[in-house]
C-alpha cells in the first residue's frame, strides 16, 4: 500500500561489475486503468537498483520492469494506491493560466526563498536550516544539485555527485579562491568519473528533498549553474545526458519537485539555446509526472515561450525597473511570473544583495497585487558567513515576518490578478480576484465602462497618502479594510460601501486598501477560483 | 548710473485715449560700443510708458527710442553702468552644454522649488512665502503668471492680468468648481478684455520678480498653463501675441528671468507644436537678453532638440522609472536636464504628490550623480489648503533640510557629470567633476581602462552595504568621506588612499561615498570648471 503522491519504490539487486551506472538501462512501466507510465530506475551502488514512482491516482497499479540486464527485466508486480496523507496535495501544476495548484486541485501560492547550497553545508546547518524553514512562511526554496563556489561560499561541500575529488597533491585549503570561476573557467585541482554517480551525495540529497517535503515546501531544484570551480558546469554531451536521466530517476517521484534548467543560464560559456531546450526536452522525456519547469536568466531573458517551459522564472535585468512589468511579463508569455530573483534583503558588497527589509517587502507586494509571485533571499554579513542565500542557518531579516502577513492575505484573497491601469488610478496598482464584472461608472472623464471584482486590493507602494476616494459599484456592498503591510495591521472600517467612498489612510508608505463584496452582490455566482480558495 | 545686470528704466508721458496697449508700438535701441539691442517698451496705465533695459556690460550705454507716436519717438539718452551689485551675477546661461553659470561665470546649481500661484495670494500668504524661500535652499521656484484653478488651487486671485473679472449677476461664491477645468473648457463666468492689461496685476508681479531677485532666487515662470476657469488658456492668436511682448517688455529685465512656455504644454486642447514653436520664437524674438528657455510636459515629451529650447525642463512621464533615466536624457538632448516634476512630498490622494520626504531626497540625489537638476515641490494637508505646490506659504516636509545639506556638497564639488556604468558598479551611480582621466586598472573582468577623475561621488540609493570595494587610481591619491544623505553627516576617513580600498559603510541606506584627490597627482592641471567653483 502506498499512499497518493508518496513514493513507491522497487528494490532489485543486479550486477555490480563494469559501470551500471552506464550500462544497465532498467525501467518500468506502471500501468493504472488507461494510464501507463514508463519510469527510469537508477542504480545505488553495491548491486542495489531502484525504480521510483509516484501514483497519482487511487487504485491498483501495476508494474512491470524491461532491462538490457536479464535478472532486472519482466519484473512485474502490483500495489494499491490509497488515499492522500493528510496535508498531501500532490506536485503544483499550472492553474487558470496565470497561476498555480496542486495535483488535487488546491491552490498554491508560491512564497519562494532562496539557499542555494544549503544542502552541501556541515549537518548542523543543514539542520538549522530546516528548523528555519518549518517557521518561515516560505513554501518554496530555490536549491542546487550542484555545490556552488562564489563569494560568501568557498567551502568545500562534505559529499561529491560523482566518484573523485581533488587531484593527488592539492590540499582544499591550497586552493586560491580567487573570485567567482563561472562556468567555461579552466580547473586543474580536481577529477571526477562523470560516468559513475557517488549514492552517498544522492541519498543525502534525496533525503532534505523529502525533508522539505514533509514541511509542504517545494524544492525548486536548479540542474546547472555556472559558480563552479570543479568542472560540473562543464561536463559534455554524454554526462549531462546520464546526469538529466539520474536526476530524474532518483528524484522525479518526490511530489514538492520543480525543474529549474538553470540559475542564470546566460553566464555558462559555450551552452548555446538549442542546448538548453534538448536537455530541457531530455527532462520532459522522462519526467512522467509532468514537474514544473522553467529557466533563471541573468542579463538575458530566455524565451520564455518555449513549449516545455511551465512558467516564467526571471531575474530582473534592470536594476531600477523590474516589478511593475510584472503584469506586462503576464501579457507577453502568457503564463504564470514568478520573480525568482529581485535583489537579496541584506547589506553585502553587491547590488543585488543588500535591500531593506522595506524594499523586499515592497517589491512581494508589488509583484503580487500584479498577479506575480516573488521570491526572497537574505544576505546579511555575518562572522561565520553562513548567509542563509548560500549557505541557509539563521533568518535575521525583517521581511520574513511581513511576507508571512501577505500570504495570510493571499491565501484569504485566492488567486489575484492585475486589472488594467484607469487614467484615475495611474498611480495605483489594483489586484482583482473572484469574480469580476463591469459596470458604468462616472469619472472626472466621463461615464466609462469600469472593471470591479468580489475582492479587489489596491497598493499604494512608496506613496504615502492620508486619504483616496475611490469608485464602487453602486449596486453592490464592500467591506473596506486598510491594511498596513509594514507594521502589519488592518484596520477594517465599520459598515459596508457602495458608489463614491473617501477614505481616511494613514499618511504613512507601505499601505494597501481591500474590498470585500458582500451580501447580495456576492451571492450565486462566485467563480471557482473563490471556491477552492 | 546703472549697476550692471540691474534695471535701467525709461518713464515717458505719452497718449492715454485710444488702447495704449495697442496702439502704440514703443521700443528703444540701446547701444554700446558695437552690441545693439533692440527693446519693448510697455504701457502702464494713466498715460505713462516704459521701456526698461538691463545693461550686461559696464560702461556708457545710449540709447533712442523709435515709436508711432511722435511724442515718443526719438528720445535720446544715455546712462552709464558701473560695476555689479555684490552677489548680483546676471542672468544664467547655459555652461559646459549640460550645466549653468551666470553671465560673469559664476556657477549656477539649480535647486529648485515649485509653488505655480503664489503671486496669486492674499498679500499675507504672499510675504510668507518669500519669508520661507529666503530660509530655503531653494535657488529656483516654478511660478505661473496666470492664477490657477486646480484642486486645493480654487480661490480668486486678488488681481487679474486682464481688464475684466466676473460677469454681471455671476458671484464668485456660486461657481461651481467642479475638479479641473483643463484649457479648452467653456466659461462662461468671465469676461476679460484680452487687449488691455490690468497694470496693477503687473506690477504686483513684477515686485515680486524682484523680491526674489534680491534673494538669489531664479524666477522660472511659466507663461501658459491649462488649470484655467478664466479663459486665459483659450486666448487667441493677437491675444496671445500682445501678452508674449508685453510680458518680455515688463519682465526681461530683470536678472533671475527664466521662461517656461508651459507647465503641461500637452494638456492644452487644440494647440500644435507649431503654436509653441511660433509663441516660443516672439519670445527668442523680444527678448534681446537671451533668458533660459524650456517647455514642460505631462505625459508626452516635447522635442527638446529644438533650437529655441536651451535646456531640457521634464516631468516624469513614468510613475516608476523616471530618475536612473537623467543621464540618457542628456545623451539624448546634448543639453541640460531640469527634472522639473519628479511628484512632491505630501501626503494629498493623488499620485503626484504624495511621496515620502526620504524619497524626494532620494530622487534629488539620484538625479544630481547622473549630472542633473532637480525640484521640489510639497503638498501636505492643511485645514487651510496653503499647499506649499500651490500656493506657497510654509514648508513642513523632511526633504529640504537634506537638499540644503545636497547642495552643500554640489558647490563643493562643482559641475557634476555621470560617468558610464562599469561592469564592476552596475548598481551604483557614479558623478565625476573636475578633471578626468584614464587609467589602467585590473579588474575581475581583466585589465580594463578605466575613468577616473579630481572629484568623484557614488551613491547607494535605497541600497545599504555595510563595506563596498574601490577601484582608485593606484598613481594617485584621494581623500574619501562616507556620506550619510539622509542623517546630514559626513565622516571623513583618516589618511589618503590609492588602488584598491575595502570601506566599511553605514549599512542603512542613503549613503554616498566621496573622493577628492590631494597632493601631487591634483596640482596643476585643474579644469575651468573647478577654478570656478
Amino acid at each position: 500500500m502506498v499512499r497518493k503522491y508518496d513514493i513507491f519504490e522497487l528494490t532489485l539487486n543486479g550486477p555490480k561489475d563494469g559501470n551500471p551506472f552506464v550500462d544497465v538501462d532498467l525501467r518500468a512501466v506502471f500501468t493504472y486503468m488507461n494510464r501507463k507510465h514508463t519510469v527510469s530506475g537508477f542504480y545505488d551502488g553495491n548491486g542495489i537498483y531502484k525504480i521510483r514512482f509516484m501514483p497519482c491516482r487511487e487504485g491498483v497499479w501495476k508494474y512491470e520492469t524491461q532491462c538490457n540486464v536479464d535478472e532486472l527485466n519482466g519484473v512485474t508486480g502490483e500495489f494499491t494506491c490509497t488515499e492522500a496523507a493528510p496535508g498531501e496535495h500532490g506536485p503544483v501544476r499550472v492553474h487558470n493560466q496565470f497561476h498555480f495548484a496542486h495535483d488535487d486541485g488546491t491552490p498554491f501560492y508560491p512564497v519562494g526563498t532562496t539557499a542555494y547550497a544549503w544542502t552541501h553545508q556541515q549537518p548542523e546547518i543543514v539542520e538549522q536550516t530546516l528548523k528555519t524553514l518549518k517557521d518561515s512562511p516560505f513554501n518554496k526554496i530555490r536549491m542546487c544539485v550542484f555545490p556552488k563556489h562564489y563569494v560568501y561560499n568557498l567551502n568545500e561541500p562534505p559529499l561529491y555527485p560523482y566518484e573523485g575529488g581533488l587531484i593527488e597533491g592539492v590540499k582544499a585549503e591550497d586552493i586560491r579562491y580567487a573570485g567567482p570561476a563561472f562556468a567555461g573557467a579552466e580547473n586543474t585541482n580536481y577529477k571526477f568519473d562523470y560516468m559513475r554517480f557517488n549514492p552517498n551525495f544522492w541519498r543525502d540529497f534525496e533525503t532534505r528533498i523529502a525533508q522539505l517535503r514533509d514541511l509542504g515546501i517545494q524544492a525548486d531544484i536548479i540542474i546547472f549553474h555556472p559558480y563552479d570551480r570543479w568542472g560540473f558546469s562543464r561536463m559534455e554531451e554524454p554526462a549531462i545526458q546520464l546526469y538529466l536521466r539520474y536526476l530524474v530517476a532518483r528524484l522525479g517521484s518526490f511530489s514538492n519537485v520543480w525543474w529549474s534548467m538553470a540559475n542564470e543560464y546566460d553566464l555558462f560559456r559555450g551552452r548555446t539555446e538549442q542546448d538548453w531546450e534538448r536537455w530541457a526536452y531530455t527532462i520532459v522525456e522522462w519526467d512522467p509526472y509532468e514537474h514544473l519547469r522553467s529557466i533563471h536568466n541573468c542579463t538575458k531573458l530566455y524565451d520564455h515561450s518555449k513549449g516545455w517551459i511551465t512558467h516564467v522564472s526571471i531575474q530582473r535585468i534592470d536594476y531600477h525597473s523590474h516589478v511593475e512589468l510584472v503584469a506586462k511579463w503576464r501579457e507577453r508569455w502568457q503564463k504564470p511570473v514568478v520573480v525568482d530573483e529581485i535583489c537579496y534583503e541584506g547589506n553585502i558588497d553587491h547590488g543585488w544583495g543588500n535591500i531593506t527589509g522595506e524594499e523586499m517587502t515592497k517589491r512581494f507586494w508589488d509583484v503580487t497585487v500584479r498577479g506575480g509571485y516573488c521570491t526572497h533571499g537574505e544576505t546579511y554579513l555575518r562572522d561565520d558567513e553562513v548567509l542563509w542565500w548560500a549557505k541557509g542557518g539563521w533568518l535575521t531579516g525583517s521581511s520574513p515576518a511581513r511576507i508571512a502577513f501577505l500570504r495570510r492575505i493571499v491565501e484569504e484573497m485566492g488567486y489575484i490578478d492585475p486589472k488594467p491601469i484607469s487614467p484615475m488610478d495611474w498611480d495605483l496598482t489594483w489586484g482583482y480576484s473572484g469574480r469580476q464584472f463591469t459596470y458604468q461608472s462616472e469619472t472626472p472623464f466621463g461615464t466609462m465602462a469600469t472593471q470591479a471584482a468580489e475582492k479587489m486590493i489596491c497598493y499604494f507602494s512608496f506613496a504615502q497618502p492620508a486619504k483616496r476616494s475611490f469608485m464602487l459599484p453602486p449596486d453592490k456592498k464592500y467591506e473596506i479594510e486598510v491594511i498596513d503591510t509594514w507594521n502589519m495591521t488592518i484596520e477594517k472600517l465599520e459598515g459596508t460601501y457602495s458608489g463614491r467612498v473617501d477614505i481616511k489612510l494613514p499618511g504613512r508608505p507601505y499601505v494597501a486598501v481591500r474590498f470585500t463584496m458582500v451580501g447580495d452582490g456576492s451571492s450565486g455566482w462566485f467563480s471557482h477560483t473563490s471556491l477552492t480558495s
